[in-house]
């Protein structure tokens, strides 16, 4: 079977890797960058490298449009032109209802797209194990051909992902609820915080642990998220109005001042949370364990050694500094009761002060 | 020097253990818990426990009020009633406005908020270097003694605390940006993504690093935060209301489809944030080093490990764990060039695939 990457980045550069190394597929690969392709070459990311869309894409029963996603319904539409008449084509956009608007009524396009990949970027980062366990939105149409889409199915779960049908539409607003929206909230948190900020010399150490969480994101990448942000703008503006809506209620909640709904409000955000992200990972319930410790060299490492040598995996770890950095503290966050009980224990074994956070 | 502390969490223990450590103050205790009074005085946090507020302060020159927020206006209005004609009172509260209507008029009175210590609590966390280099606001009026504002800011000081004035109203606003909005915002997106997800089976990979990042302060501790939601609602609603209306902002940039536009409101947030938050860190800009790794008990370690041999230190870290959980990313975030590049180094010669990720 032949497969073509179109844009071979770090996804198509990863769908390449994974297809060479778990499937017999020939992957020919086309980059508008021709460096880019040579790397993606010499990476063994493609077995050849084409001087075009409609060469890469000739003699293949599959083609993969990795683009960026403003780019996507142009290269979707190139792609289905160039590719023979019972080749399948799909693509790997973070926002779907475009590229399905100007594809999904053509039997061999199926869109789609892998959750993995976004934290970093570069075919230098691609890895033929980027889709293991991953979840792969596939957005068939009414009109979509049944073994185009079996085909598409059957090889992203032969590459390592989870496939699973949802409707353009619907995904897109999935990915403003869950990705995109705290993307825009953290851009407008720190524009709050700079204009409240400016006018005061000692600016510092106001800015908390809370703060750098909520705002990790902010600004990210703009080549990336302009694009995202421009393709799902209606999505994502429909989200934003929502939480706007939103918080007038908190507002109006908090005014009305009855201490018993603000703490039921504050309750159902820790339940709610707490099924959301506990669900997400594996190994059951997460357990945070705060270790208080001085902030130094060798402290993350003695603490994180300990816990290697002893089996227990640290599924996530946040490092809270004090002020003056010289001293804090860290939240371990472990899979399952026993493993943090034992991970308490390890840590105490250090000399170091743990508490097991009741949540 | 007589110092009375009441309530003797937290604050309050960390305010006995530092006074006895670097003061020649003798620290007198009350906690309306007789458990917790007896463990702060075992814990040596407290010389002697009293079994009233006025027993406490009595003698003392100086008295702190480090009960619940909500409390403060009273427990504030016993330890003046109760103590000596020159003692000075002041409290640790997170948010003034209200204690200082209660309070601000007698020149006894001085509003205190350190600002430390909110991510642990009870008295077993107390330490007394808790507020070394701690920004430690006061907030005097026009009715505050110069003598008893001296006085509480000199002994701060001694405690380590770096002083400085604000207005009550303020402090309580610029608390509510970059403290208690986080906090809101966190409650909504969980929320959001709570709605989004409830209809899905297959909710568990959706969520990604950017989400859990902005909400990991969601629901946090209900019973403090009701009182600082409860107490402080006036300048949060306002704070609230302001999001609301930057989100209708945000939604009609979308929707205008102005690329321009929304790729300069990307980047400006990117940098609002590099300013604030590299401003808040000792040592420099931070640069954030992205390691691929596989997700395995002691990767952490042998990471930070050998970071602490080669003496470069992890300001903040952040573990991305792919889907599957048996891959990831972990980003290392470290003061100053030169480290970074030097962190950089040793991470490869572990073998590691660093990306220096530019922001």
């Amino acid at each position: 079977m032949r497969v073509a990457v179109l844009g071979v980045g770090l996804i198509g550069g990863s769908i390449g890797l994974a297809s060479r190394a778990r499937t017999d597929a020939e992957v020919s690969g086309w980059d508008p960058d021709g460096e880019l392709l040579d790397r993606a070459l010499k990476l063994g990311a493609i077995e050849s490298a084409a001087d075009s869309p409609a060469a890469a894409v000739h003699g293949a029963e599959l083609v993969f449009c990795a683009g960026p996603v403003a780019s996507l319904p142009r290269q979707g539409a190139e792609a289905m032109e160039a590719s023979a008449s019972e080749c399948a084509v799909t693509d790997v956009g973070s926002v779907k209802r475009e590229v399905i608007a100007a594809l999904g009524e053509q039997p061999r396009f199926v869109g789609g797209h892998p959750l993995a990949g976004a934290e970093t970027s570069g075919v230098e980062n691609a890895r033929a194990d980027l889709f293991d366990g991953a979840r792969w939105y596939l957005t068939p149409t009414g009109q979509t051909g049944g073994l185009h889409y079996d085909r598409v199915q059957r090889f992203v779960a032969d590459l390592g992902a989870r496939p699973q049908a949802i409707d353009a539409e619907r995904h897109d607003r999935l990915m403003a609820t869950v990705s995109h929206l705290p993307h825009v909230l953290a851009n407008l948190l720190v524009a709050r915080a700079a204009d409240a900020l400016t006018s005061d010399a000692g600016r510092l150490p106001e800015i908390g642990p809370s703060f750098r969480d909520a705002t990790r994101v902010a600004g990210a990448n703009p080549a990336i998220w302009t694009d995202i942000l421009s393709v799902n703008r209606e999505a994502i503006a429909a989200e934003v109005e929502a939480v706007a809506g939103g918080l007038s209620e908190v507002a109006e909640l908090l005014r009305a001042g009855d201490r018993e709904a603000v703490s039921s409000w504050q309750a159902a955000a820790g339940e709610r949370r707490r099924e959301l992200v506990e669900g997400e990972l594996a190994g059951g319930a997460l357990s945070e364990l705060r270790v208080l410790v001085p902030n130094r060299p060798g402290i993350v490492a003695e603490i994180a050694l300990a816990l290697g040598r002893g089996a227990v995996n640290i599924e996530d770890m946040a490092l809270h500094p004090a002020a003056d950095m010289r001293s804090g503290a860290i939240s371990l966050f472990v899979a399952g009761d026993v493993e943090a009980e034992r991970a308490a224990e390890l840590v105490r074994e250090l000399g170091h002060d743990v508490v097991r956070v009741q949540r």
